[in-house]
């Protein structure tokens, strides 16, 4: 297709059109912009055996792990956030680890696919950070073309069964008087992490260096901003690695799984 | 205790206090108004070889269905909503299930725990029934001194494994100018059902004759009046029921786990 590549013509189709060209092998690149108003997903992909006290760690930690979608074991199908999509295939890249260790990065799972995985979808940062910019907040990371700041905090996850650890979070910078219009703003969204769990003063969480992020890069904040903390997509993969789990599949950072949900499916109400 | 039966003075009691009274067996009665600002709680035990259906019924279904808390499987202790209560014990009266029928009623079920039983408890209307009081709107079935109307409806769960069937509504009858108040209210507790389902139009949702509700008493619904549709924690109750479920045990109707949690612990945010 002659619209291979071009962002923009892409960012306009519909999350049908373009699962469809990542799974023709022609967008092998992050998904970040394509298909605005619809809700991208993180992808966590485990043997059945393990799959119980993974739901339960979702269930004990809903802002970093707010499940949108659980496939039935062995169907790549997520039924509800993208009848007929298939996750071996729909994601543009993906990591593939054993015992805690990325063992290959690929643009597709079909080889890796089992009778006894489940494929679980959790809400992207993606929902709210659009919500801040249609309502006049600044994304700092977006507006200067690059990855969001992560951080390793000390607040403890609830664990269950093999999974624990700590909560990774992501960071905005905000002035004070922005601070309230996007606690609100992106607590609508609580299946896409909800309001921020912290606002300011890094060292309470346990950040020493905001200069030096955990994963991502380094976010300017300006000498009258604050910086905002949202619990993050990252931590069941962080813990997940931990925990040195024999199989797991994840997207590859920022290559999301684009569902047919829209960002308001991932709102309260 | 000379205040047993004693609703008015119970009511102002802390939780932990009530619980220590049911565990007593000096309260077997049901819970409504009890430890008001703390949310109360269904309960679904099961044992683990289906807990895993269960769970991913519920994630598939979160408005009837909104988890709260998960034991680890033999565990009474819902180490999160309520650390160092017993689920054997704390409820007033409960309800055991052999493939589907109603076995047992008791008021506490030390005897059939099992090492592989998990507890789950689910968000309870109680919440927003409490936060539409606060805002002024009103509960006709708690002003009449009835139980709430519920009704099985033809909006069909997801199914999960074994778990599949219709949800289940509770009605409250609200004037026109009262309903966008009721949304905006319930919405904020999507642990606790969260926004309306339905507004008016019962036969949209299968609902044949208002006046004969399957679980709970007829509710007047004056002439100027629309009915409003909630989702209703009856509902996995009922699915379990359908499934036939080898063994099952919940609370008995009413009679629910007074948790730690406050009522705005169920909110979004």
């Amino acid at each position: 297709m002659s619209l291979v590549g071009d962002l923009k013509a892409a960012s306009g189709a519909a999350p049908a059109e373009i699962r469809g060209r990542i799974r023709r092998g022609e967008w092998q690149r992050p998904t970040a912009g394509l298909a605005p108003g619809y809700a991208q997903a993180n992808l966590v992909v485990v043997p059945r055996e393990i799959a119980y006290d993974f739901l339960v760690f979702c269930q004990r930690n809903p802002k970093p792990c707010p499940l949108i979608d659980v496939t039935d074991p062995g169907s790549p199908e997520p039924a509800y956030a993208a009848p007929g999509a298939d996750l071996r295939t729909d994601v543009p890249r993906y990591r593939v680890y054993r015992r805690g260790e990325v063992e290959a990065e690929v643009t597709e799972i079909t080889r890796y696919w089992r009778p006894d995985l489940v494929a679980c979808l959790l809400g992207c940062s993606f929902t709210f950070e659009a919500a801040m910019r249609h309502a006049g907040l600044p994304v700092r990371h977006i507006d200067e073309g690059r990855n969001v700041s992560m951080y390793v905090t000390s607040i403890p996850c609830r664990p269950a069964g093999p999974f624990h650890g700590p909560m990774v979070v992501s960071m905005r910078p905000l002035s004070r008087e922005q601070i309230a219009r996007a606690v609100l703003v992106t607590g609508r969204y609580p299946w896409a992490h909800g309001a921020p769990v912290h606002v300011g003063d890094p060292e309470k969480i346990g950040i020493r260096d905001l200069a030096r992020p955990e994963f991502g890069d380094p976010t300017r904040i300006a000498p009258d901003e604050v910086p905002v903390f949202w619990a993050c997509g990252v931590t069941p993969q962080a813990v997940a690695q931990a925990a040195r789990v024999d199989f797991m599949i994840t997207h590859a950072p920022g290559h999301m799984f684009i569902t047919d949900l829209l960002d308001e499916d991932l709102a309260a109400g």
